[in-house]
Parts: C-alpha cells; structure tokens; sequence
C-alpha cells in the first residue's frame, strides 16, 4: 500500500507544505503559491519578495525542514467561508486569487495547519507527517511564472522529492546523478546531434546532421520492418480546414491544437493528428472486404501546444513526427490485428535492450462521460479487447481509469531505460468512433455495407521524444548500427594519409558511415576527441599498418586489437550492423 | 525575329482583342474585362451579363473572329484623358475600375481601335492584324473571379492561342491533345497516386501508397546520390516565429507566406523557405575553412500561397517538398561548387531521358532595383560566375532580366519532357546577402573571421512538382524502378495460387514490389486491368508454368516471353532497377 500512486502523491504533497513552512520562516515576506506533488516529487512556489533563493541555499532549507518536522503530528482540516478564508489568507495574493477562483468554481474551502502553519489546500495528505515525511530531499531551484503565464510574475520553484523509504530516496537520487550525467539536451550538444533556436521558437528542435543520421536510420528499420508486415505509406500535409476537426471531433475535445490561421476565407490549422487524413485516402476509393485489415502508415510531423515553460529538449516538444499508423479492421480480426501490434512492439523492444516494461490500458473515467464520443456498448468491447489481449500474451499490465482518449481505449506501454527510469512509448488506441465520423465503411461479402475499426498505433510514440530517451538510455554511445559516425580513421602522420583515404572508400562503398580525422594534432588528442564522441571505432594507421596492409582497430571502450585486415573489418562490423549490435 | 517572346506576346494579346470583339458583337450586353497573353496562348475575361458561353459554342465565335479579321489593318492609338476615357466606356464597369486605378496610379490612358472597336489597353500589339492573327485557335471556357477574388462577380474566361504559323499551331494542338490524354490530375487519380480532398484544402494533395511510394523512391535515390558528393542531410520544423524571416528579409520582399499565427506572445508562420532554418544549423558551431564547402540537405516541405483559383494538382501547390540545399563556400570554391551541381544536375536529367534543356540565367531588373538586398558589387560578381559556369559547360542558355530572387541571381534549368513542354526545373542562386544578414562566417587559415557565400540549390526543384511531370512524361508508365507495383503475379486457377504465392514470396525478398492477383475474375480481364495499372511486368501461372517451375512474362506493352525461370527473372528485373531502366 505505501508504494501506490496516491499514497506517494499525498506524501510529497504534504512535504511541499513542509518545504512552504521552513521558506516563510527562514524569509519573512515571502509568499508561498501553489505546491503539488508531480512525477517523481514535488515542486513549491514562491514570491520571495525581497529574498534571493539559489540552490546553494537548499540545505539551510533542508535543515529547517528537519527542524520543524517533528512538531507536525497530523493535518488538520477546516471548511471555512469565503469571508474566513480572505482573512486569513489576506497577506498572500497567490492564495487570495485562488479562494476567489474556488469560490466562483462552488468549490468548497479547507485549511489544513499542521503545527502552526495554515495553507489553503485541496488534496490528501499524511496521516503521520512527523514519521512519513522524514526521506526527503530539495533537488533544484527555477523560474516559473505564476499559473504558467509569461504575463504574470516569475516566481521560485524550488523542486524536491520525498519517499516512502531511505533505501528508495538513495535509489533516486543515484539514479538523477546518473541521469544528468546523460541529460540528452547536454548530450545532443556536444555531440552536434540536435539544437535549440530561439529565433525558431521553444519546442521547435532542428536537426543536425549527425541527430538526423540517427533519426532517418531509426525510421528507415521500422519502415522496413513495417513494410514486411503489410503496411502501406502515405505522405499528408501539416495543415487542413479546422472543418475536418470538427468532423473527427479534436475541435471540441482535444486541447493541444495551435491557434488556427485564415487561407483565403477558411479557418486552416495546424495537424495535431494525422486520423482525419488518413481517413480521407480510405475513403478515396470503395473499399472491399478483402482489403482488410488496411494499414496506412505515416512517419508525419503533427504540432501540438506546449506550454514554452513546459517544452523539454527532445522529450516534449511542440512538433514531433510520429511513426504513425491507421489500421483499418473488421471487427472480428481485432484480436490478431493487436498481435500482430504486440510482435512488432516487443521486437523493436528486444533490438534496443528494454526488458522491463508494463502495458496500461486506459479505459473511460466512469465519473467525467462527457469527455468521450459514443456508446457504452461499443466501449465496454472495446477495453475488453484490449485487456484480453493483455491477458493472452501475458504482458505485466494494470488499468488506468480515465486515461482513454475521446474516441476510444487504449493500451500504452510504460518502459525502464538503462537506469530504470520509466518512459511511455508504443500507444494502440482502438476506435469505433471515427468510423462513424467519417463513415470509415467497406463492402462485406454480402455486397453491404460495414463500418470498420480503427486501431491507432504508434510504436516508438514519436522519433523526437524516443531518440531523447536513446540518447540518454545509451548515455550518447550509440549502437554501431545507429552511431552517425561509426568509423573514424585516423593516420598517425600525413605520409598515411593517402592509405587511409583508401581505407575509408573501401568502407564507404560498403555503406559505413566512416571519417577520415588528419588534423594537426597529435594521435592521443585525436583518439581523446573521438572517443568523447564516442565513435565506436577508431581504426589508427602508421608506419606498421601500411606495410601490413591492416589497421589497428580501438573501440570507444579503449580496448584496441592490432593487425586487422580490410576484409576482416569491413566483415565484422556489417556484421554487427546487421544484427544491431 | 517573329518567334521571340515579345512578338508572341504581342500577337497573342492582339488575338485577345479579336476574341473580345467577336463576343460583344455576338451576345449584345456583354462586358469585355482582362486579356493578356499568357505561357502558350491568351484569355480574355467576359461579364457574359445574360447570356451564357460554353465550349460547343467555341466554333461560333471563331467563325464570327475570323469573319472580322480581314477589317483589322492596323491598331490605332490614342492617349485620352480621364473624363473622355469615362465618357468611352461607361457601359463598361471593369473598364472603369482600371481608368480609376490606371489614372490613380499616374499611368496614361491609351484607346486602341482596331477596326471599329475601342478598348482601353496598356499593352504591345501586331503591325498587320488581318494577316498576322489568322493561325489561332480557340481553347477552353473556365469560370474566373474578376482580379482573382472569390469576393468579386464571376465571369467567364475564354481561352485561345495564336501561332505565327500554321505548323506551329498545329503541332501545338497536338500536343495539348497529347497532354490532355497525360493529365496527371487524371492519371493520379486512375493509378491511385494521389488525392485532392476538399476536407483538408485546395493547393494540400495528400499521397496515396501507390503515389508515396514513386515520390519516396525519388527521394531515396536523389538523398543517395548527393550523400555520396558529400551533402549532409538534416531536419527542421515547418513553422519559425515571423522575426526570423524578418532577419532574412522574407518577411518584406516575398510575397507568398502565408498568415501569421500566435503562439504565446510571439507571431509564428509556416516557412516558405528552408534558408533561414539552416542558417541556425551553420551557426550553431564555430565553422573553419576546413568544413567548407558544407553542403546542408533537407527534402523539406515549405507552404506557399497560391490563390485557390491557381493551383493544379501536384504542379501548382501550397504544400511543397523541396530537395532543398544550401551550400555554404569561400569565395574561390564557387565556380568548382557549381561545377558539382551541374554535373548531379545533368546525371539526373539523363536519367530521366530528359536531352533538350536550356539555362536560364535570372539577373536583377536595373529598372527596378528596390526589389533586391545587397550591392552592385556582389551583385555584379555572383551574376557573372552564373554566366561564366553555364559558357565553361557550354549549357545553351540566355539572360533572364529581372528574373533573380531578392537576395541573388540564379540560375534555372528549363527542360522538355517527353512530347515537348518546356519545365522549369532546377535552380541555383547564388547569394552574398544572406550571409551577411545571418552573419555567416568562418575562420580562416589566419585564423580571421570570412563571411561565406551561400549556394541556394534545388535540382528537382520540389518533389511534388516534378512527380506531377513524370506523370505526364511518362504518361503513367513509370519505369521498372519507379513503379509503384513492379510485378503482377496472375495464377490462372486457384491450384495455381500456391505456387504464385512462393513465387512472389522469393521476388518481395529481393526487394522487388510485386502483387498477386488472385481475383476471381476471367485471366484475360485480369491482364487487361493491371496492363490498365501500367504494371511493368505481369507473371502469368498456369498448369504448364507450375510443371516446368517458370512463369509466362507479359509486359505491359503486349510482348510476351514464356518459360522464364525465377533466377532468370529475378537478374533480369534486378538489373533493370539497377539501372533504372
């Protein structure tokens, strides 16, 4: 029980009341806005007044903290009228603006004082804070503007984590050292992969040459592997007439989608979905019982809203390319259809080495109906669906209570990188909506009319946000087979050049991704540079090589094997490629 | 003399005159608006007020112009002023529109009278009507907005063309019944390539399997082939905030972007150009005259406005896909970068059996030199290394005046396809203005900074035009390595399905696309529809093929061969692609 969900949630929540506390009382004046918990921790947000907090400052608030926490025994709570609640809060302009809002909203208004501290407060806490709240830890300290807004005034986020255990709050704190090391923003820096630009615009990441070699090898293999199992590859445009959106219903329910612009005198907007398009190629021609299951695939960018202070390197970002797919299906080919889905998951799962991974299936939030498009019987097969086919390939799986889309439920797949961090990738989100939309229909056998499923699926999620997590899962030391350069030769003085320059042609031809690196500087820089690079083979050319005709091959490891010829190299590492290893 | 650009233009613009004559005189009431020449022939615009004009009713009124013709000796000219003009043609609403706006604009007022008809007119016309208008012929009727609003009245617009002699008009005739039969509008939808959806908007064509799949295969080979001359490819977003093309001075000279759209506070467009994107990317890091030339690549869709009355198919669009690239060089490196890209350029062209091409080499207009950024150094340098490259390839090739982009003079290439149309297809514009705009520098070898120049280059120019022309030039019948479906297997009976089955089974593990036809329907209606598909090669398998282990090939154009083993196929389209044959 103390590990689940909302019991963490109410910990790290009453442990930013903690973090409120130890900051008011260590900096008189300052005002505490709002402190929720969040994945992995809790954040509290200040208007320090005429106070300066930086990280350097969290263990003196660490301490406080510690100071306090023993007089905190429970949480208690009181309704209070309108009127109460602006007294006593009458000091503070975050929380005056927020019982205005409560109280416009009918919500009802608590206080809760553990020890001598009154906050305004709307969620669950602990029952022992004096006990529960003791492995915790401040992590950082940032800007954010009150609400979100870069209308309103910036305020200090100071972000912390709590656990239930010491053993679990070491565990993290390794794993966030770990983490920062392979921080994919720093990463995809110095190793030329992608960029950030401001004029551009936040959430707007460019591709360098190098991230892009990685990107197009990652989308070309699952093409391919696509492409084997049957489907077919289209190509739609970015924008359309918000008209199409209304007709699929992202108009009304989905809350991503940019501010629409004016062609001549239609409202056009951005895709945040490639689904209406993709049902405008079905339904082009009649469409036969015989072309079922039908699956369009598009690797396509769509534009969804972030926030700017909510966008994260590659990992949330406002444009992202899908490797999108529509499987259009009869009813009773649902089940192998959502084999077929699971196959290709768990291959591609095997080829990057994740062995630890749940599906989730996320089913209607039986309390908010009006989130969702169509009836309840289609629904309740719906999820039944997709649990079965849970159940029947024995993934590890739980259910996620009002996390479906509007248009149907889904199975998402939740999983651990290198250092057990947990990432949600492949979604398979299953439909009879749409097809009611957009008529999505075919000729049965008895020459009538039948509507079809559709099943959306995305396996990788988007290539932005899953090359984010390769860079760190890998920590930027690429496999051979997705390593943007995956040889470099480097002769040792100028009179090897021309043997290497041979060398790297014999490579290239075979399709290695090789550079040839004779800048003046000495062998050991070179190696130095290329292996913070993490190229993962260098081949090092001198006097001996060239009369030997081989190389003496370094992995990025530091290992190095002399007296490799050409073909034993060029066969091993097509080999490697091959295999993606 | 008669056949240059001028003369056409006057002859044409005269025949207009002759057509606007003929119809007021036939269908009393009726208005006279626009008639310029245009590319291979003119239009004249009517308020046909009650009555209504049709393509059957074409002969009437070609007969009626040339009724009229041997009155027409010369135009007269006269220059009026604003209230004789008014006074002229009253009964004329479009007519005194443009007095308002001519006189508005300072611009003289000229009557011409040919015969006995007046028109208002600004524009060039033929010596000796009566013998010079007689090769012309009458076209098609289209609906067109008065000055191309949807706001305005509707009229009727009347095509024609006019040649300064009969063969020429003749072939042309022929040759437009050659285009129609090619229409790739027709054909994209016959062949299932590609979709206008009114859903998502006019100028927006969204690419079937059969269609992505041709303009995929272009884009792999074209990536290939510059990856191999050293082009490195990377990716960018398809919106930036409006500052940036501010900085690149798009946002003041081009006047195709389409409107702005919030994002948080700031003003967003979709691109029109890659240009100012991969200026970040060249920015990004300190670059060294050893990186130069950097040749940044990026098949990237841009959005361009189009009035919705002029796009066409692929070939005129809003969304287009550019095999776009720049090439940032030193001064000294541009005549050899040139050298490069007309060579990629020419191998390209051969093959696609494209033999009679021209250069069009665009310079600034003197007369209206507002129109561009930069000095008339730069300007005179980069206009003369264009002319220089196109005499050292000894490219036919003439002076565009005016013509060049605002940032720099450029080069086009204008291509014939198969039954004679001329294209403009790639270009190449040379640019000393954008590097200074973005501060594009490099170190030197004295370790100084040097402003590069940059190489604007599309040789496809976008892939969405160019797949439109190899529609028509190939009238559908793309070569072996382009076809979207290579191969039809056709068992004869189903007990021969099996074996097709392997068959294609062994083919598809090759790489090669192919299909089995296993409808039920007679063998014969099977051949006559995939011949119809313009599938390169059918394979037919009856009892006698599945007894000798071979198949019967059939290609598209009727030749049959029986008896070819798999391996004796497999080589034999497997050298074909190769060769892209």
């Amino acid at each position: 029980m103390k590990n689940d969900s909302d019991y963490l949630n109410n910990l790290r929540h009453s442990c930013a009341h903690l973090l409120a506390k130890a900051v008011l009382e260590l900096y008189p004046g300052a005002h505490n806005a709002i402190g929720p918990s969040i994945e992995h921790g809790f954040y509290q947000d200040f208007d320090m007044g005429s106070h300066v907090v930086s990280e350097s400052d969290l263990p003196k608030i660490e301490a406080k903290m510690r100071e306090i926490l023993p007089s905190w025994t429970m949480f208690q709570f009181n309704e209070v009228s309108f009127a109460q609640a602006k007294k006593l809060f009458k000091h503070n302009p975050y929380k005056m603006e927020l019982i205005e809002e409560f109280a416009g909203e009918g919500k009802k208004l608590l206080t809760n004082n553990p020890g001598d501290f009154l906050d305004l407060c709307k969620m669950g806490h602990v029952e022992n804070p004096s006990q529960e709240l003791s492995r915790f830890k401040l992590l950082s300290t940032a800007g954010a503007y009150w609400r979100g807004s870069e209308k309103n005034k910036m305020l200090t986020r100071i972000y912390g984590t709590c656990f239930p255990s010491q053993k679990e709050l070491d565990t993290y704190i390794l794993q966030q050292k770990e983490a920062r090391k392979r921080d994919h923003r720093k990463l995809g820096k110095e190793l030329e992969l992608f960029l950030l630009s401001p004029s551009v615009g936040p959430g707007f990441p460019l591709y360098m040459p190098k991230g892009f070699m990685i990107r197009r090898t990652l989308e070309h293999w699952l093409t391919k592997e696509k492409e084997n199992r049957g489907y077919q590859f289209v190509w739609t445009p970015h924008v359309a007439k918000s008209d199409l959106y209304k007709q699929s219903g992202h108009w009304q329910k989905y809350d991503a989608m940019f501010s629409p612009m004016k062609i001549d005198d239609d409202e056009y907007v951005l895709k945040p979905m490639n689904c209406p398009h993709h049902f405008q190629i079905y339904n082009e021609k009649p469409r036969s019982y015989r072309d079922l299951p039908l699956r369009i695939a598009e690797n396509a960018t769509v534009y969804r809203f972030e926030k700017a202070g909510e966008v994260n390197g590659l990992l949330r970002v406002r444009a992202l390319t899908q490797d999108d797919s529509h499987i259009f299906v009869r009813h009773f080919q649902i089940s192998s259809e959502i084999d077929n889905i699971i196959e290709l998951t768990l291959m591609i799962y095997k080829t990057f080495g994740f062995k630890d991974f749940k599906a989730r299936i996320s089913t209607r939030d039986p309390k908010n109906q009006d989130k969702y498009m169509g009836n309840t019987k289609s629904w309740d097969d719906a999820e039944n669906a997709l649990i079965d086919a849970a159940k029947r390939h024995k993934l590890p799986h739980f259910i996620g209570i009002g996390e479906a889309a509007f248009y149907g439920p889904k199975i998402d797949m939740m999983v651990r990188d290198a250092i057990g961090r947990e990432w949600q990738l492949t979604t398979c989100q299953l439909d009879f909506v749409q097809p009611e939309n957009f008529d999505l229909c075919y000729i049965n056998e008895e020459g009538k009319n039948e509507k079809a499923a559709v099943l959306h699926v995305a396996i990788l999620g988007s290539f932005d946000r899953f090359f984010g997590i390769l860079i760190e899962h890998y920590g930027g030391a690429f496999p051979l087979w997705l390593a943007p350069v995956q040889v470099t030769l480097i002769p040792i003085a100028e009179r090897h050049t021309e043997y290497a320059q041979k060398f790297a042609r014999d490579l290239r031809e075979q399709g290695i991704r090789v550079e040839l690196d004779s800048k003046n500087e000495p062998m050991q820089a070179r190696i130095r540079n290329n292996t913070l690079q993490k190229v993962p083979y260098m081949g090092i050319i001198g006097d001996k090589e060239v009369s030997a005709s081989c190389i003496s091959v370094r992995h990025r490891s530091g290992v190095e094997t002399k007296g490799v010829t050409l073909s034993a190299f060029k066969s091993q590492l097509l080999e490697k490629i091959e295999h993606k290893v």
